[in-house]
């Protein structure tokens, strides 16, 4: 028709090539939205593992995602260097990770919060950022595990001071003003007898979702012509989403999962 | 930290000023998703009604929404001109309609499917477009209602040769195969008795969202000093989203809702 | 070969469409090269032909500019709304303008500075910048105007004061110190008795480029079968590039030159 | 003033971090102006020195620039990674580049041309394409490479077809057609006894422009207090551009010159 050339205002907004793309989601207005669905301070399991089973399904029906790391009300997923999944368009990719998340958040709902009714659809915003190096991709995972950290041993002490040392929150508050790390575990070691790395490694570490490859062996029926029909044991190589609460800054899990990373000089 | 540094990857991507901005969504493999829950054909009023309720839930949700419009699995959105929501940014815009709708579309999905259930958490795409003027944002709008014209009245002449007029769907296929408008608005008048004109206006206009004024009155039980309570009527415009099935191509419409557009000399 | 792939790393930076497309040059330190050059204070007269005489071949050269202006070291070049020059990639857009204009500046050197040599050769950054409307393009250019006329006004002041007050470019500086545009017209009016509406226009008020059009007559020799050959005139439309000095903020420019703006409605 | 609005239309361009920032520059209808120039075919030695020299001028007045690529009307200049000049903004990237690269060329045209005048100028555009790694680095490279010595042998076989062989140039590219390297190869040295490999590197290679280390010792006179005044010789490291003709797709080049690329893994 004549209106078609309103096609032409569309812009290419292709990724560059040869770096990693990441797609960052984070709940709208979660302060609130946890507030009004009685999340549990400071972190509601039921929350976390809806996140996660999210996430999950993100990885499940997008392609190409190597990695995700959520935390809070956020997730990041990775795609790989070479993925060419929409033609590397930015707004297929962010557009598609959020909506899927979203569908998938309020669909499992009843799985995680099961009697506790959802009482408004909730709204997770997205971006794409490139990445052109392992280096810069590991670093981009560990700053968001940094800030797991940084908020959740905040949050810890802060809850712990008030639900079980009786402050108020501004007490709380102004307790930790101009502490650091090391005050605060101190804190929660002298005062409440509790060892921070002692401490659920879901809270301390987020949740890591890989791809985990598996063998699955199943019964065909088969039947070749002037034979019998007989069963088969048929296997085939599969993956799965594995969810891991690990450190993921150090060398370590990254000496253990070498498949993860493609190499830089590609 | 020093991860820190990875934000200045994060890139611009501000919406140009003073252009229309539109946030068209469109389901992902809705031909699957449509089979696997029995939406009828060619048009479901259960599927198209759980699209208006979730566009509606983005338009009351989001900011600066001026018009909606949609048909089949896609509905558009179009932020005024001079928005300044999330200062323009493409990404926030694109992934919070996306992600708003597709929790919508599960959370209402029970009040139109009742108890057919939902099989698995949809997704749709998004994208932004911008128009510089009221002629392109129209010729948009317009390029989008002349789709659904065209699609429709395929749909309905293919479904009625194979519904009551016992053709296979490939020898409704075959039938339809180059003839125009007129010829099949022939075929259905003079083979069927029916009057494409007359068919319902949800599915030969698509759905337009609107934003309706009205006065709202309730009694507020007010106290001044030095004086008894007593019942006031407080009177207040309010807005509420309004459903049209129009046609949006011609000047009446724009006629009868001037406040829509913002002049172009600005 | 096997190294094209690197083709793909390209990316599309086409301009939206329908608005107009500015490209703005300015020169890359003319602080230090109007002193090593020996640029009169605050006007020289060389130096702002030499600008006009480039952006003149910038016009000529490259397609669809409907006016250009300039003040300083500075010049902006205006595509007109639907060009598709370069099927309006913006990359080749601000490049050509940049290189024309530099080219053309070193090219035209002698015809203004005579004698003196040109000691190396400059350069001058370029951007695009979209505008939607007239509106913000009359505002663009006014924006630019608006400029030259603060800027000349106070380094006409400043150097009378030091030329013929004979005070010190500190002192200068010193005295006009927090003045308003009526407290500088008054110093000059009073102390020198200099009218600074009387002052060149080309300073106050910048340089503007337009196309003129003019009926062009040559004597075409010319011989049909069966003629003799004979003279015959041949007059065609051309057009060439006219210099202004006018005020381009008010109504009455644009009500003079109705043509270089398209209508916003369209 | 009201009109500075304007501004907030400026677009953000900035490159991604972390990546190779490549400018090419290609004259404009460069076929039209090397014959009314009377460039020698299929090379012209003047010619490409004033595009080297011209090259040389951008990598010495611009920031970063760590290698530069040139062949026929074409050069490349390579952005160290990590580079923030102008704060990697697209825009000024490559509008300097094309702009200090043609003021250039017509300033030093006379050093090259001398006699023969410069009956126009010319105009190069330019574009920015990022490359997250070296290889990828290195593969662009070698693109342009490699089209040097497919464009080159292709010209030499035909030239010498033409001005050696007496051929029309309409039956070189008839003699020509399908043929490929080897056979080119072969007619050179059978039927004219010439040796390709022994052609002159500067058009079977293009031009490579490195920075290159020198120390340099100059004498200075030096008064310490309470001490006569004496010469004392003071040594500094400078760098100056270095033009090479070699091969550049190999490894060797790169073991050569270590210090050209940094490392991925940063
Ligand atoms: N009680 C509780 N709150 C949580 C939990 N996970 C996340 N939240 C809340 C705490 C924060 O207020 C909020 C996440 O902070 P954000 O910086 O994302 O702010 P918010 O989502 O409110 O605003 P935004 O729209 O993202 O700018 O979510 C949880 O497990 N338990
Ligand atoms: N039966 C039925 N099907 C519908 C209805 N509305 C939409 N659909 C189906 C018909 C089309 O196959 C599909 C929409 O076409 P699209 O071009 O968007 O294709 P699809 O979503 O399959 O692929 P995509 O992921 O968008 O590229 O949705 C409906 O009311 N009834
Ligand atoms: N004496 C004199 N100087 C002029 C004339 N036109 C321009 N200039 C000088 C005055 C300013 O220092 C300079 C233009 O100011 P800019 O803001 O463009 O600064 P500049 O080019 O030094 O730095 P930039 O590289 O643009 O950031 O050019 C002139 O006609 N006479
Ligand atoms: N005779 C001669 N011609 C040369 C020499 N170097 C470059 N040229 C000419 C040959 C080609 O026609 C032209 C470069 O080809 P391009 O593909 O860049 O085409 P051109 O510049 O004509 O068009 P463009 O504006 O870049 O699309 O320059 C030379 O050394 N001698
Ligand atoms: O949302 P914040 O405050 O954690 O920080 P951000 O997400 O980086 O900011 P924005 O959402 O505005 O990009
Ligand atoms: O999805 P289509 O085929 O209707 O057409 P499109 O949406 O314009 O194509 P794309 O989704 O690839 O932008
Ligand atoms: O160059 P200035 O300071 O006049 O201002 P600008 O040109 O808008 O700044 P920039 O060149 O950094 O875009
Ligand atoms: O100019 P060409 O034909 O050598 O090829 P290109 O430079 O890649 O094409 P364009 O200048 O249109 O980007
Ligand atoms: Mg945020
Ligand atoms: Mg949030
Ligand atoms: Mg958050
Ligand atoms: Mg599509
Ligand atoms: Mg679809
Ligand atoms: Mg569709
Ligand atoms: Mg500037
Ligand atoms: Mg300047
Ligand atoms: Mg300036
Ligand atoms: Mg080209
Ligand atoms: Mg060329
Ligand atoms: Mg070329």
């Amino acid at each position: 028709s004549k209106f078609e050339y309103v096609r032409s205002f569309e812009t290419d907004d292709t990724c560059l090539r040869n770096c990693y793309i990441v797609v960052r989601l984070d709940g709208r207005n979660f302060h609130k939205f946890s507030e009004q669905h009685g999340f549990t301070k400071p972190n509601d399991n039921r929350a976390l593992g809806l996140m996660t089973r999210s996430a999950q399904s993100v990885m499940e029906e997008l392609e190409d995602i190597i990695i995700a790391y959520g935390q809070s009300d956020e997730f990041s997923f990775v795609f790989k260097r070479t993925s060419n999944w929409f033609k590397r368009r930015a707004s297929k990719l962010m557009t598609h990770v959020a909506s899927q998340f979203s569908s998938s958040y309020v669909f499992y709902w009843k799985e995680y919060f099961e009697e506790q009714p959802l009482l408004y659809p909730p709204s997770f915003d997205g971006r794409v950022v490139l990445y052109p190096t392992n280096r810069n991709l590991r670093d981009y995972l560990s700053w968001r595990q940094a800030d797991c950290h940084i908020n959740n041993l905040y949050n810890t002490v802060f809850w712990t001071l008030v639900q079980k040392g009786g402050l108020t929150t501004a007490q709380a508050e102004d307790r930790l003003k101009g502490t650091l790390a090391a005050d605060k575990n101190e804190i929660l070691f002298s005062e409440f007898d509790i060892n921070y790395n002692n401490e659920s490694a879901l809270h301390r570490k987020g949740t890591t979702l890989l791809w985990k490859k598996h063998e699955e062996t199943v019964i065909r029926r088969m039947k070749q012509p002037n034979a019998e029909e007989k069963e088969v044991p048929v296997t085939r190589s599969k993956r799965r989403v594995e969810n891991l609460y690990c450190d993921i800054i150090g060398e370590q899990f990254w000496e253990e999962h070498p498949d993860i990373l493609e190499e830089d000089n590609c």
